[in-house]
């Protein structure tokens, strides 16, 4: 999907929420655990009761991993299952990889030719060869990890060099050598507040992946006020808020009510 | 596996060599490609040759995940046979992995829970909650990303900060806050040289796991005149070199020729 789609498909349905699954067999719905296919079972309830109200799936692959094979196995179901079912919406694996040249490589192929998945989050810490090999493909993308939304941020992305500049914006700025507003994305946490400002000084026009609001506690108008583009330039993760709202039968029908009332907030946000 | 136990491993065996497990379906002999699990089946073979000369493995999940379904059945093969024929091996699931606390758990939950791998290699951007729920296992290690053996380790790892500290030196002395010298390695790539020196004075006895010799051009020699300690303090690996030695039928056995002479190298920089 290409950068133009995206935000056609962000106007159409006046929403810009990512629903994240991050689907553990511990904390799904009892009644489920009979099924074949728990965890694909949860995720296919999950996506037919939300669709109307995001524009894009984030599966988490750490969650479908720690189930091993049938994991792995739930993960592809639910990529064909969206695939198939709503072709409209943007699918990110978020899987943090990166690596030397020749492994970034084996990922890239993974994501974007065995599954034809749109976009996945990649780390820099290894620089521009472990990023490239994902820049390759036509209308896929890298979201990069940028100023994460976790405590732990602090830690190593806010250091200040000698030129003045912080880890995260050195990201920001040295990435744009390799790659455009068309086949990258950034991850800035919604923890992350004003820094918006910051950010938006160097990548004015890029989409911004933003988890964080729900469960950790970000804020979604102090986001938009700070992170907003005219093309929206956001697209904003809800995981667990949304996903696990209610642990009964009635489970999908909730996530639907909690996805339609954080879209109808960034309606709000869309017509300021 | 604790630090004595893998020290003891080394001495008995005269060799720190580690024999990473980068399989692709594309660079294995073609007579393998009739066989039911192909991966496994090469996979198998180099162990089963390569044993008496290593005291490590090192699958790399790029390799496993590019497969998909399969990939990752081959992958939990390849551990299953290490662990029940070769218990005495260190092994190494070199995913890169880091993600925000919860996200995190579920990786260690796969690696050193289901699968009682002996480590997992991990990535530091996101900081400490992103490393420290790897860290809750008793016996089992994260090895943490400081100074990589590709050449984009110059774009980030080698900042200096506003303290004169370089991106890498931090990492190594910060995440002593959270961790010590018998649930912590760090990667650091062959290809740094000197660069050891530098590294030692942080981390004095720490284990490092040393990828880039062969295939990527890093000096053994110079990697122990500058980085080995007196318990050895290396796990030093090679992957393409040594599996990919031979692409005939005689390819295990080529690969056991490989590693031996390998294992020789080391033993003289041992008795050094």
């Amino acid at each position: 999907m290409n950068k133009q789609q995206l935000i056609e498909q962000i106007k159409l349905k006046k929403s810009f929420l990512c629903v994240g699954l991050d689907t553990d067999i511990k904390k799904i719905p009892e009644h489920l655990l009979k099924e074949e296919d728990p965890i694909f079972a949860f995720n296919k309830a999950i996506i037919d009761a939300t669709a109307p109200y995001c524009i894009a799936y984030k599966p988490n692959l750490a969650f479908y991993e720690s189930m091993g094979v049938k994991g792995w196995i739930a993960f592809e179901k639910t990529v064909e299952y969206i695939k198939k079912n709503y072709p409209e919406q943007f699918i990110i694996a978020d899987a943090k990889r990166g690596d030397i040249g020749n492994t970034s490589q084996m990922y890239a192929r993974t994501f974007f030719e065995e599954m034809d998945i749109d976009s996945v989050t990649v780390a820099p810490y290894m620089g521009e060869d472990s990023v490239t090999p994902f820049l390759t493909y036509e209308g896929k993308w890298v979201i990069l990890l940028a100023l994460t939304s976790n405590k732990g941020s602090h830690d190593f992305q806010l250091t200040t060099d000698t030129e003045g500049e912080r880890l995260f914006e050195k990201v920001l700025r040295k990435s744009q050598e390799w790659a455009n507003d068309e086949n990258m994305m950034y991850v800035v946490g919604a923890t992350q507040g004003r820094m918006f400002e910051d950010i938006r000084k160097i990548v004015p026009n890029h989409f911004l992946l933003v988890p964080g609001v729900g469960a950790q506690g970000g804020s979604l108008e102090e986001v938009c006020k700070y992170g907003m583009t005219k093309d929206c330039g956001l697209i904003v993760n809800s995981s667990r808020a949304i996903i696990y709202a209610d642990k009964t039968e009635r489970f999908a029908e909730v996530a639907g009510i909690e996805a339609k009332k954080v879209q109808e907030q960034m309606a709000e946000q869309l017509n300021k």
